[in-house]
């Protein structure tokens, strides 16, 4: 690839010196580079090529990184990533030592803020842009915000804060018509209505001159109907959720266009009010495949170009977690599934077709989804919300308060717990047994195998208890055969070292003893509250070893480490977890090696 | 007191059986019922007279509890709890083994689901309205929302997801013009605009009529308008929040007037839409102080009727931390402030004042207030944000993803750590410590008294830290002179037994340490991350109590035991925590004797 105009961008202010001709060369080059990139990396394909015009279109807009610019969860800031002077590193994109896949303030001054997590833009750049009228800098801040992310809560906040007041504060709505997959809930038919909104108009100029023509009665209802008219224009451009907050509300522009998208962001800068600018782009844009299927195309591993990306054909534990859901669903009309926007992720999809009536997609509404959840088991149901470990982080306080004070029986299928590799910091999810041990009535259970989590699932569904069930991302690892239906299994017995683990560290735990056999292994299968004869058992051997895949700080271990201590306990005991740090990108294997969370670690351990 | 009516009452049945002039003289009695014991127990007021007659036509209207009436927050559901049997023991509200301030399932059947934080009823309640139609029961579910619940993101993503689909699901947007003090953003602005828009209607017969007399053009005009019409009406009724969001809107409807409340609902009723309807209540009705002042009466200390309530003339953390605040300010123009609708609580309002253009109320919106102040520390900005312990637990991930993930030097005022008293489980401060310890970067401070927090509140504005402040409600205790610049601070030495802890806590220490002299006491000062040298010293002594007012569960004397125990520590350790319980409500005092961690408790320890 030549990438003649591309390799000439070193900053932003480049850009500012291409004709329209340059500029569709460089979107052509930009493109190339994220497919040919992706497709050799993985990553989120769909929503980049999607941005690319707009992003190009706000570099030369607005002076980054003086004004910034905030790619909401930035999963769509490659264009930015490859033209503020990250061209040459790109291929590096998701590697360990790489270039993030989402916006690190500590990988470039570009990077105006941390992203990863939904709906936090508006939020962040307000903020920012406040500072910078409180030191009386001239600098603004944009938000850049997908149709998908403004079905959080926080973005609703953060436009309510932001909204009605006298400010150069721009929002930029990112409208490709669907989230991750598509779009759920009443707003995103409101952003509908918007793109397809601009008949009002015609009718109006044509009625308008019959009237003006019809002498003083005519001109009499003119005046009225131009009044009615400034209502009638609001239905068109004002009934909708930007008007109704306090915004200006510009658009919708075609988000592939980049001389109409400057238009309208000029406009917008002018103004001494909140705007929200509406531009329309198509996710998957310049790649065929990804434009006919943009679902398949929005987070994807390594795939031929010319083939194009497949789906895994390996079965997961969000895979089985679904396949469960659904079984039990046939026998039981009470069971129902709640999603926040990742029916596809947690395996939700098939019980999402069979189950139409038991299935709720909420949007990216943890928040929601968590009290949502509540209520459904308050009124008789048995409601499983399946979500990610991270972005189950938003529902602590709704599991906290509106779940655990009243011992609602929710069941919380927690997906991507431990390491997720390549996503990084934003993603990992080290933290849920930590935050999710700190919550009164909640029993966690963490799986190290399909077997036991079709097991725990069943389990759980048939008792009335808050349940959380806690299963990492992708496959599962090396398995035996042992029975799991108590609080802990014990494996082997007689040694006087042991290693005590839970999820799948289980698996690296029985690789370590296959080789070594100079330990005893104790699972906890169900991981919190903790068993009392399981501290008893630790409490008897000379030499233990906690292997925790997640934060150190509140989790599993250090549970453990204080009941043995105030039970006068006289063991060594060593934690192995990840202590005070966040797990940047790299593989999984590359990340468990690096926090001695892996096979290795553990024979390592032992041998001594 | 006759309560000739009221006390007829003793379900909601009751009241279908009651005419108009029954229905008022019971009003008043509720009213006066309400006045008396709130001025006994001190409790919430304005908010509860301002929903007298809302409540009474929801019971009239409505079947509880097969409907499910769901009061958001729950400090407006006194006139609920009178007449759903619970008259004889309103005089127990807030005391110990009484009626809770807030609704609670476990209290009565007639408590839907568990209030106390704001904005989580729509959630509720479309939970428990989906599990009606999924299990073929006719119910419906009805929350209660004030316009103020209504800034939190949360409601949002539930008005979301309930809107546009066929449900007879219903909203009531109880508005009194403001949340807890006066009410702020765009939204409040919107519903303004919605009590105020009545205009449009009258003028649209008039010229409507004309055309119709006016033949052919006339005919095809009033067509014509007739289709601008509904816009117009849109602009009138519609273009607002709930319309954006696939709601119908009905109202404004006076909220003192039982009849049209009632007439309004069964419209509601009758519908196959989601619904909102749009109650116009006033603050502290029929208690003219409370009507003259509703911010001095939303929550009360027990007071004088003919007199009203005084504000408490007693220093107290909050007035502290604010006045703190407006010192820094004042020669630093980079220091500024952000609440959540705790301006007063939080001791906000001097600076509110004094430092306008510096200060920001965000709303009831804690997500959004985390991250926006993670925007203006990264926009160069050194922002405190001031906030309960209990609402923090609702922008964890934000502390943990927007700032923290980056390091950004926010600070935490974090207000009403530890027990709380008579608002009970869902406002107790006793997870703040457990939550924030899980998160890398994160500094935690637990200042004892006034100096202390004056002395870490200008330190921590100088150092480049993501720095926590934590601080329980009410008043200084026991002080003492003591340094408490370094990391901990030891008070005598020389025993063979210790006391560790923070917080106020520390004070009951020193009581007990004056009395018994037999041990040391070992202050945090810096509770998070924890000093190497501090576990050096514990490891010392050959018995240790830790005290620490907060959740066992990933606590700090679970965090010291770890650290002791993995050094090979062979000290006696026993945590005095609240362990794996929520708190009911009680007296601060009564609740800390309970949970053993008062003086009294640290001497029973230490005697022994």
């Amino acid at each position: 690839m030549n990438n003649s105009v591309l390799s000439g961008i070193t900053s932003p202010r480049d850009l500012k010196k291409l004709n329209s001709s340059e500029l569709q060369t460089l979107c052509g080059e930009i493109r190339e580079t994220i497919i040919e990139t992706v497709s050799k990396n993985g990553g989120h394909l769909a929503s980049n090529l999607g941005a690319v015009e707009l992003t190009v279109a706000l570099h030369r807009t607005f002076n980054s990184p003086d004004d910034a610019i905030i790619f909401d969860v930035g999963h769509q800031s490659y264009t930015h990533k490859i033209i503020t002077g990250r061209y040459a590193d790109f291929n590096t994109i998701r590697k360990k030592d790489g270039l993030s896949g989402f916006m690190r303030p500590d990988e470039s001054i570009y990077d105006a803020f941390v992203t990863g997590h939904s709906s936090n833009s508006i939020s962040a750049a307000y903020g920012i842009y406040r500072a910078n009228v409180m030191l009386g800098k001239e600098a603004t801040a944009v938000a850049v915000i997908g149709d998908g992310a403004m079905t959080g809560g926080m973005a609703y906040e953060a436009l309510n804060n932001a909204g009605g007041k006298k400010s150069k504060f721009i929002v930029v709505l990112n409208d490709n018509k669907m989230s991750i997959s598509k779009n759920v809930g009443a707003v995103s038919r409101s952003f509908m209505r918007l793109r397809n909104g601009k008949r009002y108009h015609r009718l109006k100029f044509a009625v308008g001159n019959i009237l003006l023509k019809m002498g003083f009665v005519g001109r009499a209802l003119y005046r009225f109907i131009n009044k009615i008219k400034d209502a009638a224009r609001s239905f068109v451009y004002k009934n909708n959720i930007f008007a109704a907050l306090g915004f200006n509300y510009l658009g919708p522009v075609d988000g592939h266009n980049i001389a109409a998208i400057e238009s309208i962001l000029e406009i917008a800068k002018s103004y001494d009010r909140p705007t929200v600018v509406h531009v329309v782009t198509q996710k998957g844009k310049g790649y065929q495949p990804a434009e006919a299927s943009p679902n398949d195309y929005h987070g994807v591993s390594p795939f031929d170009i010319s083939v194009g990306a497949e789906s895994s054909s390996k079965t997961s534990f969000s895979d089985v977690a679904g396949k469960t859901l659904c079984e039990l669903a046939q026998n039981n009309n009470r069971i129902c599934a709640v999603t926040a926007a990742m029916t596809y992720g947690t395996g939700l999809d098939g019980f999402s077709k069979l189950y139409r009536d038991r299935f709720y997609d909420v949007g990216i509404a943890e928040e929601h989804a968590v009290t949502f959840t509540a209520g459904l088991a308050k009124g008789g149901m048995i409601p499983f919300f399946a979500v990610y470990s991270s972005f189950l982080q938003r529902g602590y306080d709704q599991v906290l308060h509106d779940a655990a004070i009243a011992d609602l029986p929710i069941k919380l299928l927690v997906d991507r717990a431990g390491i997720v590799g390549e996503d990084g910091e934003s993603h990992q999810g080290l933290f849920d047994v930590a935050f999710l041990s700190t919550v009164p009535n909640v029993n966690i259970y963490s799986p190290y195998n399909y077997s036991e989590l079709v097991y725990r699932i069943k389990a759980t569904a048939e008792d009335n208890e808050l349940a959380v069930i806690r299963y990492p991302r992708g496959c599962e690892g090396y398995t035996t055969d042992i029975d799991f239906k108590n609080d802990y299994t014990l494996v082997s017995s007689g040694a006087n070292q042991a290693v005590v683990t839970y999820g799948r560290t289980f698996s690296y735990a029985l690789e370590a003893h296959d080789k070594l056999k100079n330990f005893d292994i104790i699972k906890l299968n169900r991981v919190f509250p903790i068993d009392r004869d399981v501290i008893k058992l630790i409490s008897d051997y000379d030499n233990v070893h906690f292997f925790e895949e997640g934060i150190r700080s509140g989790g599993i271990a250090e549970h453990v480490a204080a009941r043995l201590f105030e039970t006068g306990a006289k063991c060594r005991y060593t934690i192995h977890a990840v202590d005070g740090v966040f797990v940047p990108h790299q593989s999984t294997a590359e990340a468990l090696r690096a926090f001695g969370l892996d096979t290795e670690a553990i024979i390592k351990a032992m041998e001594l």
